[in-house]
Formats: C-alpha cells, structure tokens, sequence
C-alpha cells in the first residue's frame, strides 16, 4: 500500500528532487502539492512545482498555492542574516534551466484549504511532508484542529541539531517563519524532523552528479539545476558539493532504513536577539521537556543516492 | 446608509451590550457575528453570541465559531497573570442570568470563512469590529490578504494608552493572543484602537445601572449580568463601577463625536518578560515609528449612556 | 537625627535640585555624591555636581566619578527612542548658566569605591537616593553583597506607573540602564520607587518659577536652568511647566508626608523589544509576585515647593 | 619571557589542571588567581583553587575570591536545565581526592581588586585567562574601563561552534552568566574563544588517564579527580571518557600551534527563552556582524596530551 501524502513546497532546487521522488516512488500516493513563500515569493514556488511536475508528465495530483509570508506577516528574513532565497535558488526559485510553459495547472483553491478537503476525504490518515517553510502546515493546524487525527505524521525539512545555515543557529524553512514551526511543533501530531545535520550528509559529490546527469531524459535538467546550487553553495557556504535537503524527507518515508533517528524534545526559538529560529533539540535528556518528535540522525547516503537516481530512471 | 460591519467577539458581558448596540442601531448593518476564544471557551462564545441575538429577537444574521486558540496554540495566559476570563466572566461566559435555549441557530461555517465569503459578497467595504482576542481576524488577514481592499477598517476593543488589566501593563484581549494582535496591525488596513484608558470612561454607575435596569423588556437581564460584573471587578480590580468595554467600539462607528481619537503608531510587545501583551502607544512621537492606527482617547460619557440606554429601548 | 545619604546622580537639571534639596536640608547629613553617565557622558555629570555643590558653598561633601557606560555596555539608548540626554539637558548637562570653575574637587575614587567605603565607616545604615541611572549602585550591590546590611534603603527615582518619557513605557533612568534597575530591585535591600506618575505632579508652573527666581543669590541660577528646561520639554513632551523630577526622591526623605506611597512588586523588562526599560507595578496584586519595594503615588505639590524654596533661601 | 597571565576559575576539576599546567610550565608566568562562582559557590572555588596550588607547592601567587552571583543576580541556572555544577563537580567541587587543609592563603582582597592591581602594576600588558563564568572578568571591565590597554588578551573557555552542553546550545560557562560573557565580548579587548567544539577533542582516554596516572606524586590525586569526572560524564551525556575543557585554554598561549583558530563573530543570546546563554558564532560571515574573537576550532590533542603530562611530571 503506498503511503498517502500532501508534499507542501517552495521549489527550489532541492524541493525539485523531492517531488520528483514523491512522484516517482510507487510506495508513495502523492495526494496533492501545495506551495509556500520561502526560497523565493510564492507565486514562483507554484509556477516552479508546476513546471517540474509537468517535466515528470505527472497530470491529476493538485497543485495549489498557500501563503504568501510567514504567519505574522514580514519577510521572513531574519535580523542581521545576509543571504535570502534569491542567492541559493536565484531569481526564478530555480535557476539553471529554461523550462517549457508548465501542462500542469494551478488548483483555484487556497493550499490550507485543499489539504483540509484531501485530509476530510481520505479514508486513511495523510502524511503531510513540509520542505519549506511551515506557513501552510501550522494555519492548517490553528484553523482546522480537528482534522488533527486525519494527519498521520508530519515530516519537516527543518532545523538543525548542530548548526544552522542562513544564521549560525538557524536554518532556514524555520528561520523564514519560526512561529509556524513552532505551532506544529506544539500540535501534538506526531512529527519527524530532518534538519541540516543529516540533509548534509546527502551531498552532491562529482559521483552523484554524474549518476544523476546520465539519467534519460530528466540527466540534463537536473544537472543543469545542480550545477547552479553547487555555484550558489560554494559562494555561501564553501560548498561546492552542496547537500540536497528536502528529498531526504520523502526518502525516509520510502525507505525508513535509510535514516536513524532518536526520539527528543524539539523547540523553536521565536524570541532571541540572535537566535530567533534556531530549533533546540534535547538529544541527552539535559531539559526537563518531554520528547515530541522523532530526529534524523544519521542518512545511508549510498542507499538514499540509489533510491533517487533509481525513482529518476523510472520516470525518464 | 447604515455601515456594514461583522462583529467578532467572545461574549462576556461587554459584549454582550455591544452585540445589543450592534444588532439595535439602524446606523449598523450587522452582517455576521463570528466567535473566538477569549472570556471563555470558543464554544461558549458561540452559544451566548446565539443566547445574545435570539433574546433581541435578532434573526437572519449568521453566527459562526472560529478559532478555539491563540494564533501559535497555547493557553492565551500570560506569564504570571493570576485571573483568567472565569474570573470575570463566570463559568458560562455570561453569569448572572439562566437563558432560554437560544433561537438563533449556529452557522456551520468556520468564522474565517464566513469572514471571507462576507467581505467577497459585499458591494462596498466592510467595517469589523473586533472586540475579543484578535484571532480570526488575523487567520483572515494572514490566509486571505487579498480581501484587504474589501476591509474598510477594523475596529479594535484592545490594548491600552496607560495600564493594562490582567497584566499591569497587558489588556485582556491583546494578552490573550499577542501575535494575533500583532499581526492586525501590522497588516495595512485603517484601524481604530479602543483602548482600557477611553473604556475606563465607560463606567457602569449606580445611575448608570437604574437607566438600563429600567429598559423595559430587556432590563431584567441586563441588570442581572450587570451586577455580577460588578462584584467581579469589585473583586479584581476594585471597581465596583465597572467599565463596559466593548459596547464603546460599535458607538463611535454609530456616532463618531463620541470619541476624541489621535493617530500614533501602536506596537504589541510580543517578546517581552513581563509585557507580554502590552500595547506600546507613541502619542508624542518619541519613536521613529510611524502611525499606524487611530487611537481612541476621550469618550464622551453622557452621550454614549444615552445611545446605549436608546438602542436598548429600541430593542424592547 | 540628620539621616546620612549617599547622592547618585547625574546632574541634570533636576538633578541639580537634588543637590541643592540634600545640601541645604538639616534632616539630611549628605555623607557623599557620585556621578553617572545618564542625561549626559559621565564626566560632564561630575563637572556640574562639582558647579552645583560649589555653587550652593557645600565643601567637604566628596563627589566621587562612577559609570561612563551601562552596566552591560553600550550607550544606553533604547531601540527606536528618538531623544537623548542631550535634547533634554543640553550639551553641558547643565545648559542655561555659565558656571564658574567650581571650587569643590574631583574624589580621586571611584564612585562605587567611595560608596563602599562610606557604607563601611557608617555607623549607621545609610540611605542611598539614586537619581540618575542605577549604575553605580547595581556595581555596589553586586561586587560587594556583604554590604546590603549597611544600606537603610535605596531611593530611586525612576520607571512610572503609568507611562514612560523616553519611550512610551520607558522612564530615562531605567531604559538607560535596565539591568542596573533589575539588579537593584532584587537585591533585598528596601527600595522605594519614586517614579514620573508622581514627579510629574511637581510641575515648574509659573507661580513655582517665580518663587525660585526670587530667592536670593541663587534665584538667577535657578531661574536660568528652569528655563532651559521648559524649553526643552515643551519641544519633546509638550510641557511647558517642566517636571521636576530628582528632588522630590530627596524631599520625601526630609518629609515623609509629602508622599502617599503603596507597597507593590516592581519588575523591570529587559528582554522586550519595545517594552524594554519599562518598570511593570502591580499596583493591585493582579500577579503572583510579592511587593518588593514602596512605590510613590501621590505628592503633595505646595508643600514640596514650600519645602524646596524654603531649602534654597537657607542655602542663599 | 614568560607570558603573564592571571587566572581566573572556580575549581572544578578541569580547573584543577589548568591551574597545574599554568603553575607548572615556565612559559606562564601566574600573577594571580582568582575565583568565582559557577561549578559550585565561590567559597568552595576558592578553597579548591588554594588546594591545588597547596598540592603543587606552588607558594606566593594570590589568591583573591571574586563574585559570588551572576552579573545580574541569580543562580546562574538557565531556565529548564536539569543539571548543575554539583551534578559534574560533586558537593565540593573538587570531588574524588579528600585535600589536606591548604597551606595557600586567600588574599584579603576582592578578586576584582586584586586584578585591577595586578594589572596597573605590570610593567606589560598581562592576559587574562577565564575559565569559570566570566562574571570577575566583566566587573573589571565595566568597573575600570581605563585599564583595557592594560590586558593583552583575554583567553574564554566558553561556548560552542556547535551544541553545548548544559543546554542544548548553551554552555555552562556562558549560560551561567551569559550577561558578563556578552560584557567581556563587547569590551574592544582581544578576545579568543575555546569552546566545547574544541575541548571535546581534549579526551580523557584509558591511555590518557594512564599516563597521567604514573605521574609521581601527583598521579593519585590526578587519577581520583579524573575517576570521579568520568563517572559524572557517563552519568550525564553518556561520555565515559570526559574531556579536559579548562587546561586547553592555558595550553595555546604555551604552545600556540595546538590549535587552530579562526577569526569570527561572537555574540551571546541573552534574551532568547531556549537558547539563553548560546554562543551564536559566525564561521562564515553569513551575518552582517564583523569579526571580534579569534575562535578555537582544531586541537592537536596528542600534543596537548603531551603538554599536560610532561608539565605535571614537572611540578611532581
Ligand atoms: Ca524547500
Ligand atoms: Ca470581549
Ligand atoms: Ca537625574
Ligand atoms: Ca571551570
């Protein structure tokens, strides 16, 4: 039985290959692909998931666009960071390739209100994957809490046990709306968090890159896409063999063996002078807050580069 | 032309005269009544929002449930704060008179999208007048920021130019849910701020008392929820005369020359130790930040009790 | 019984009041004065109590330097405030006179050491009256615990009840140095508050100022300063009839009567954004912290001004 | 020439060997030490600090007590922290070893007294070395400004580049008292940062602990120490083999080439509600804050290693 999900996006580079994965992957039912403001405005992380399901020629999953800002409005920068999506991802959310006029169109819905009509007409609960920021996730939470029990699991790109990227401390699908992370940390819905300290153990090594580039049909995009966020990483961060965050989230739903995890308490720091953003996660036991979410740990990241240049072969 | 507004509450004795003001006056066209958590549970909001119309024989305006939370979950309670809306308000929301099962039916929709469909539907600009905790403005404001231009201003019962109540320097409503409060201002729409230092002119006297206990037909009740509001805030914050809030936000709609108001800038401090809640109200200009919001400041007290007393009478 | 004091200060307009108050009173045995930065570098506060105690004939009263900086550091001016020491009091601190070269010296210590070392040699406790930020005193309490029993009380003036002048919420004293005031608070030590609810009752209306402009000898001074001073209000805070703020901590040690006072628990913020240096009082036990200080409420205005001039015609 | 220092502790068993490494090597020449609270209450870092250099004979260095509270009051305790310096350092501080009565006095004097002493009569500027809360060290700075010319460096064990560990990102260090840690950062003095990034990398191994067990005379009480740091380690943060944090901030001034350091901003978190007392370090400028430490990132650990034993081999 594939799993149910609603893979809630702001494509993205990164973003790109877990759709990609999420739609590739027969042990995945993907419900529907919602948006949100994040790497770039909102309006571009729509045409953006478009534009790479319509590459996968995947027609009849719903793709509607949620918030356009974090939950208290703002831009969604934090005080003092230097870099925002347009240097990672820039200016189109997914630089490096000139793509066709999306075949896929944009649902009229609100996205808060498609995964509360997914979630009400599924027979069994939804898994609910958030690659960006969390803006979409905790209004469907505040607004709809009894669909609570219609959510299975939620799986977050997010945070960090060690270090952040856009702050020192803070990464950044919680930095641009650390209160929404927050509200679904709160939610009591059961939670797994992926963060940076096992996204960047998926890196794009020279390997990987030629494994993905020799791909028929989707190699050339996809190189051309990596080769961009490799440029933009090394500028950043001195990482030419950037890390490819979001799909480990969809992988890990496929394949739960390709990542340990320890249970433990997650929080949101929404208050700090310089922290505002960073996730505080209790991996020892030294606070007294009960766990409340599962946390990546460690990515078999020979098994996780398999699994995604095998589901890319599948949809070439 | 009467003005057009959705009144969202959480009645509670104040506005339970501001929903009577509201649904009395032939200079409001009252379009819906929405619920939020606050004085009490969400669910007992709504059913004395519904106890409130049917005893003024209101029928035909619809009354939705919204948010049974602040914005980011949580209790709505202050660090520290010893009374709670229980306090206040008694266990039902509305002590001090046994209602008859209400008339008024509960419209099955969620307040925001009653909300919305409301300001879609109106052919000019709508006023909401918001006289409890500032949730399901803000979820609007947040998840439909395009119905903006379809506000005409938003009338806020909220916050304070001098102290607070349930926190020396936090008002009840902003307290409740801080970022709510923060994101309505921050949103761009006209807003009008009623405030505890212009409310606090709108005391319930012993002639006061008479002059309502004497509207026929509705005197009875309105006396009863009266006095037990006073012995609450006898009991709190030793005023026996006690302040009706909420009824001042619908008058100066119904007649401006009521209220003395000032443009300054208002801030909600949501980060603070202590303030939590409070509203930080630049009358003089000492900040760089601009105004943002029109804040009341001088009630002329006679007049209001004679609109109040009058449209009451016209109720009966 | 003269009641020996340690004066903190940092002259300031009103703060020259201070001085003169302490100088001249025969209920005040003034063992010491210490400077601050606050309404001007700390230097420039240890000039003018120099001019003023040379001014006023007091030799043999020790005026020992203190803090340049917060105790933190920094400049002490909150984030967003508009105005500084310097709009209020001029560039010297001291604008509207031209002093001569004061005839009393410079203490070769430093302020904390002398207070520490007048406390030590006291034979009695000593009340300290703090009328600048609380620097100074929060370096004493903090480096030397073991002297709190030497310390009858402490006497601030500082924070309102009600609001603030250098930010909406926020007293001069206070936001200059938050945690000085905190560390001061929650010391255990006696504390009495006399904050701008209170000082803004003792208005320099036109009958005060022409009472001071006549006392002999130092009427011209007086007069000269106090009207700098409405200038400079009048252009900040729209007051022409200035308060004066320093003398009235000093006047009701002379003078208990002079004040009605209430027992509360004063906190300060530091952590809010907007809210920092805000003295929060709980002046009706609305939260669960005990009373830790006397907070002045009511002044009896002519009697503090027959008691002012009065000191400055035995000074003349 | 030997490089003047004075350190400043609250022994502590990691205390205990920088003492013995400072006292011992000929490239340290030790003015002072002085202690502070943290591991345990000042008394009891005093009384360690005069056993250890009592056990290593080391005579006519003062000892001075210091501040006994954070900066601003309290107990130093984050809010939420489970663990305290008794929990690592046992009742005493210094458990395992029972001391002989030392024959080191303590010097009259307050610690920051003595410091500021120390500092007008050197003859070149002297550094400091802190290796408890930073509490002495801040006072000194606030309380003398004028001397900062007189320090050459200040060397921090504090803080991470990455988790820390009373907390999950707050050192126990800095989270004692982060307010003075952020004093001393901002002071304008040199400043280098060992954190626990580094002094993880500083590992009481079986082979470690062997060797430094066969030092004569001073193995058993060295071993005993080591023994009872272990099983507090174990118990905690589940690391049998505990590292050795203090020694390595005394051995880079002897042996710079132990470590590798980058400059980098340093700023502390004291307003956050999770993240109190985090050490928010810029490794790569992704924050508009300029560079003001040199920051530990690399050890040479069998080097280091070699330092500690040959020194403590020295002092036998
Ligand atoms: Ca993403
Ligand atoms: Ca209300
Ligand atoms: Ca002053
Ligand atoms: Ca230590």
């Amino acid at each position: 039985m594939p799993i149910p999900i609603i893979l809630d996006c702001d494509p993205g580079h990164d973003d790109t290959f877990a759709i990609l994965l999420a739609a590739g992957s027969d042990r995945i039912d993907l419900l529907a692909v919602t948006t949100v403001a994040g790497n770039q405005v909102v309006e571009k992380s729509t045409l953006n998931a478009r534009r790479v399901l319509s590459l996968a020629k995947v027609h009849g999953v719903p793709v509607a666009q949620g918030h356009g800002a974090p939950l208290l409005g703002g831009t969604g920068h934090g005080e003092g960071d230097r870099y925002g999506g347009g240097d990672v991802h820039g200016d189109s959310g997914l630089d490096g390739w000139e793509f066709d006029e999306p075949t896929v169109p944009q649902d009229p819905r609100h996205a808060v209100e498609l995964m509360a009509q997914v979630l009400t007409a599924a027979p069994e609960p939804v898994t609910i994957v958030a690659v960006g920021p969390q803006t979409n996730v905790a209004a469907l939470l505040t607004t709809a809490p009894h669909l609570k029990p219609a959510i299975k699991e939620i799986v977050c790109m997010a945070g960090s046990t060690t270090r952040g990227n856009f702050l020192p401390y803070s990464e950044a699908n919680v930095l641009f709306d650390p209160e929404a992370a927050a509200v679904v940390l709160a939610a009591g819905v059961p939670i797994t968090y992926v963060g940076l300290n096992v996204t960047h153990q998926a890196l794009v090594t020279r390997d990987v890159l030629a494994r993905i580039s020799a791909v028929p049909r989707l190699g050339d995009v996809c190189e051309a896409l990596l080769r961009f966020r490799s440029g933009a990483y090394d500028g950043i961060w001195q990482m030419p063999d950037p890390p490819l965050h979001d799909p480990v989230a969809v992988a890990l739903l496929i394949d739960p063996d390709l990542v340990r995890c320890r249970r433990a308490n997650v929080v949101v720091e929404v208050h700090g002078q310089y922290t505002r953003g960073a996730t505080v996660i209790d991996l020892l036991g030294v606070t007294e807050r009960a766990p409340n979410a599962e946390v990546a740990l460690e990515l078999d990241a020979p098994r996780f580069w398999d699994l995604l240049v095998g589901t890319l072969e599948g949809l070439a």
